[in-house]
């Protein structure tokens, strides 16, 4: 293939994000076109390549392919909204960040239009764009995500998720969730340790290990969550568990550390216990997520 | 080796774990003695070869080394504190559940007792001991360790961190710390997947894979908390993880669930970036745990 061949993309918005997508692009070939706000932030990308669009609808006017990768939705709807109708035709694939619903809304907006919307999470930090560590969620048209699979794989792994345009928003916001709760739990490990007088880093391979075997709990945890029977399989009961927890928070404020990131998993325990799961799965705790929802 | 010629081990305390340890050191030959407060729970282990022993006096003078997994410290004491003399000359290697003070406050009634003292902690249910993915903690008396290495070995794969007593029950309380904080990660995440349809289970290999990729951040985020420099390596800074935090909470609202698992992490995030740390690492944070630390 030569380089013409490559499909023209556009790419708004040029954060550190939306600057390797561009280069990730450039690189592979593809003519790029950017636009961004501030105008000089496109000045390395048009070194190497890539045309300056002056404003959103010439960007827009210029490939069959837009990509959008800005702040918030706030900035994506300033943008684009006077530059509706320059999209018809076109696929839209934003790579913003934002919830599931405004990600729905979004593509309702686009549909309006006549755009053939793909909504995309991006997995990655911006130095892993186009490397093998870097994977994409999209959801929405199939159509879309079937005609650009080639382009979007110079971005990193693709994921189509379905034709539900929240889908990819909502894998991105869960995965980020989990990502954040394994983050909380690393960060009150270390200084557990710390407030003793063992280095961080001297506790974290032994720290990474147990973890990357305590992850394999999240399939087992799914089966019983899917059938919401929580009583099967049950190694170390909830009652045992929440009694165990308690020197998880009695240890940290021995110490003079602060229990809150660990504390409302303690504080879900002992409410299920109390409501009469003690003897089932610690699972269980997630019918205390739901509000309302009393155990 | 010939089965005499294996140590003989006295296990104290016969619930699902002591069980556990007394069924694998019989399975290898050891001479075992056991003791329960409810005598009939040796019932199983005698049929399979063990001594019952009629009170921990007589258990303890069975063996050099002496294996105590108790309920928790108040059972400890309970069962040991009229039998400090039968200990001295013996190893207590305490396998209890507790806290760092606890472990070597412990330690000292030991030493009082001319007991040489191992605390150990369990990274494993009962039904890993014994299997490849059981491993146990050891702190203390490097003699003990030493002597016992061969017999501690068929319970799981034995780590000692040191002489200073309450080294094992920190590591095993630091560890099972970044456990709880990686499952309420999984349940918060599962429990927005489903929130719009998409069952746990078709979502846990991509999570799981997610998890164990991002989990290397640990290695990253220890040297930072080790120099107390938060501002270097920095790729997705605090102050643009605080904005994307604020979709997660909005999600979790706008699917009728309870954010408290996640909401801690999200006020650190907000704190450190309110007190001028919005450009650093998110890794900062953790100088918001120790108390009386504002910022």
């Amino acid at each position: 293939m030569t380089e013409t061949d490559r499909p023209a993309v556009t790419v708004l918005g040029l954060g550190a994000m939306g600057t390797a997508l561009a280069e990730a692009l450039l690189a592979e070939g593809h003519p790029v076109t950017v636009w961004n706000r501030t105008a000089t932030r496109a000045d390395p990308l048009v070194e190497r390549g890539a045309a300056r669009a002056a404003t959103p609808g010439e960007a827009i006017a210029a490939s069959s392919l837009v990509l959008t990768c800005l702040l918030d939705y706030a900035s994506v709807h300033e943008v684009l909204d006077e530059h509706g109708d320059a999209l018809r035709g076109r696929v839209l694939a934003n790579l913003t960040n934002g919830t599931p619903a405004q990600a729905r809304r979004f593509a309702e907006w686009a549909a309006c239009h006549g755009a053939d919307y793909l909504d995309g999470g991006i997995m990655a930090v911006p130095p892993q764009i186009a490397t093998p560590e870097a994977f994409l969620l999209y959801s929405g048209s199939r159509a879309a995500f079937d005609t650009h699979r080639g382009t979007l794989a110079v971005l990193g792994e693709s994921h189509y998720l379905g034709e539900a345009a929240g889908l990819a928003a909502l894998h991105d916001i869960a995965l980020l969730s989990g990502m954040y709760g394994m983050f909380a739990g690393i960060v009150h490990a270390f200084a557990v340790v710390r407030a003793e007088g063992t280095p961080a880093a001297e506790f974290a391979p032994l720290l990474t290990r147990w973890l990357s075997a305590m992850g394999g709990w999240a399939h087992a945890a799914a089966g019983q969550i899917d059938s919401g029977d929580y009583t099967t399989g049950v190694v170390s009961n909830l009652g045992m568990q929440a009694a165990g927890f308690a020197n998880l928070i009695r240890t940290a404020e021995e110490q003079g550390l602060s229990p809150e990131l660990l504390a409302p998993f303690g504080s879900l325990l002992r409410r299920r216990a109390e409501a009469g799961h003690a003897r089932e799965d610690i699972t269980g705790v997630i019918e205390l997520l739901r509000k309302g929802n009393p155990a």
